[in-house]
């Protein structure tokens, strides 16, 4: 957790900036591409079909040949394009989004928390954009924590964890980074065979890792808040499990490889965690649109301002909605310039309600 | 559930295969597929990536304006391919693979469970080999489980349910199925707000979900298995969650559209399980190379010889490796018409083994 700390310190604010774009958050402008395809184009896009192995390329290129006419065979390959990825415009929209907001926070903020899910939702097409959200970040001096939120027995969870060691290719062992994330969130539910896999590429690749031990949603205590036949209650045993899991990687400033997930709506909670857990760095999400204050998310710190790191998504990617500069007849750079700069602003003012709080 | 049910019945096989390829599990041969890229080729593809509009594909580009020369523009093509999907040509190779498979148990079997991790540990292109093969396994008849264990808060848990509604694009609403699965696997540890989003989607869809309950790996007791206060084991809470959340969406054989992941290495716990949830139907891996027999699966079926389905995967996949067959000089349809023949062995096996044990 090294990183993540100094990375925080250097710019003296414990929040990350959650990249968990939707259709509703992203200005329409965004979606403005269009794809122009001329008889030349479909020439060369065939050509490149021919020289490609990908099955589901022989597939487009097979419909493309059974259309009859040049128009149709142009219609066969737009037809083709956008049934693969119907929501390739929405999810190309949203990288460029994504870009816009951390040009505009990367010097304020150490770190960005790209939801794996909502890139998910748009097919194979999303995890290309995620996949570039995370590298522009990291190309930008962030940490990347990616909310992926995997488990499942160890062989599972080991194929799993190439999310931190990256992908093996045939002329090479081991060398593609194709994630390009700092740290991954976990599902322990599995117990220890499910997290083991993750916390031993952690530590092989200077990476770390969260599992979710108490979650900012209302129903959560359904099963997190059970009482046990001990007296404790489940989310406590979660977290004893996750403070010993980590032990074996525990780093200069005292926090293992292994954090933890705690939500600023269980502020009481949080506080009682903090102390039970004197190594395990928090991930604190539900400050903001889910109603957890900085007097809640302070409950998760140490005595000296540290351990954990406070996520606002829409908060600050949402933040131009309420601006009230936006106009329905902006260009899609006016719009994006909107988007980066309400999201600096909110961004700022979190920092600064954050440090208030703990100082 | 009365898909599933119907297909079940139709092939009297209460069966499941996984697949779950891994580069050790599919034959050397399936990866034989190299690209030839001369210079034809090259502005073929330069042309294809000018007409495109990824992020991705102007990156590549780039690259290749900026090396000097035709072997070098050649060789930056090439690396730019390779790096962007390092392992291609591994997971390229389990889709023939996967398609042997399915090609050789498609009369015997009802349904196949591709694990998406194993696609998702070769990055984005993973995905488009998983997308790939539930729609080739959804073609040839077959009802397709999407293993993917996923769960989040609710506005997340929706975007995540996306798998079984598909996506929506800009030009019309939400028509894209890029994901071709009958049903996918949930992970409970958030509770009813994260539940509901997948089986609202299963409904508008006819389609199902599973919830883990009692998952077939060592250290699941270390969670599952905690007493409570009630004197209940954690599992059997869940276990009557899952049963409540399923309530509204009995079909006509009595079984819901929520199913449970009930491991086949807990036969005692499967079958009190199987009393104490009437409506709710079983996934049960673990049997074969995880240790649970035929005698153990039936513990989780009803009187009436239904209400669970029994997963095999290595032992299906990986038969080939032990039939004794397998030569290094096999050609790569050689090689793959032994694995389709020892799956289908192995599967027909497994098939008479649990209707042995049944009747």
């Amino acid at each position: 957790m090294d990183r993540l700390i100094e990375a925080i310190e250097a710019k003296d604010n414990p929040s990350v900036v959650g990249l968990d774009p939707t259709q509703a958050l992203v200005p329409p402008q965004a979606f403005t591409m269009e794809i122009e395809f001329s008889e030349k184009d479909l020439e060369a896009f065939i050509k490149g079909l021919r020289s490609s192995n990908s099955p589901g390329d022989q597939r487009v290129l097979a419909s493309i040949d059974n259309a009859d006419g040049m128009e149709a065979k142009i219609k066969a390959a737009k037809d083709a394009l956008e049934q693969a990825d119907p929501g390739a415009e929405i999810v190309e929209g949203f990288y460029e989004f994504n870009c816009a907001i951390i040009d505009a926070v990367k010097d304020i903020v150490p770190a960005v928390k790209p939801q794996i899910a909502m890139y998910e939702a748009y097919g194979p097409i999303g995890f290309d954009i995620y996949r570039l959200t995370c590298e522009y970040a990291q190309k930008q001096g962030l940490y990347v924590l990616g909310d992926i939120k995997r488990g499942d027995i160890g062989s599972t969870a080991a194929a799993y964890a190439k999310h931190l060691t990256g992908v093996n290719s045939l002329k090479d062992d081991c060398n593609g980074q194709p994630w390009s994330e700092d740290a991954v969130t976990v599902n322990p539910y599995f117990g220890t065979d499910g997290i083991i896999p993750f916390t031993d590429a952690a530590k092989q690749t200077d990476k770390d890792v969260f599992a979710l031990v108490r979650t900012s949603n209302p129903s959560s205590k359904e099963i997190q808040e059970l009482e046990l036949a001990d007296g404790d209650r489940l989310y406590e045993h979660v977290a004893d499990l996750v403070e010993g899991w980590g032990a074996d990687s525990v780093g200069k400033y005292g926090y293992s490889r292994l954090g933890a997930v705690i939500g600023a709506t269980h502020p009481e909670q949080g506080r009682k965690l903090r102390e039970r857990m004197p190594h395990t760095f928090f991930l604190v999400p539900g400050y903001g649109a889910q109603g957890g204050t900085a007097a809640d998310a302070v409950q998760m710190f140490d005595k000296n301002g540290r351990g954990a790191i406070v996520n606002s998504s829409r908060g600050i990617i949402g933040a131009w909605k309420k601006s009230g500069e936006y106009r329905e007849e902006m260009t899609k750079e006016e719009a994006l310039d909107l988007v980066g700069r309400s999201a600096r602003a909110s961004a700022i003012a979190m920092r600064d309600d954050l440090r208030k709080a703990l100082h």
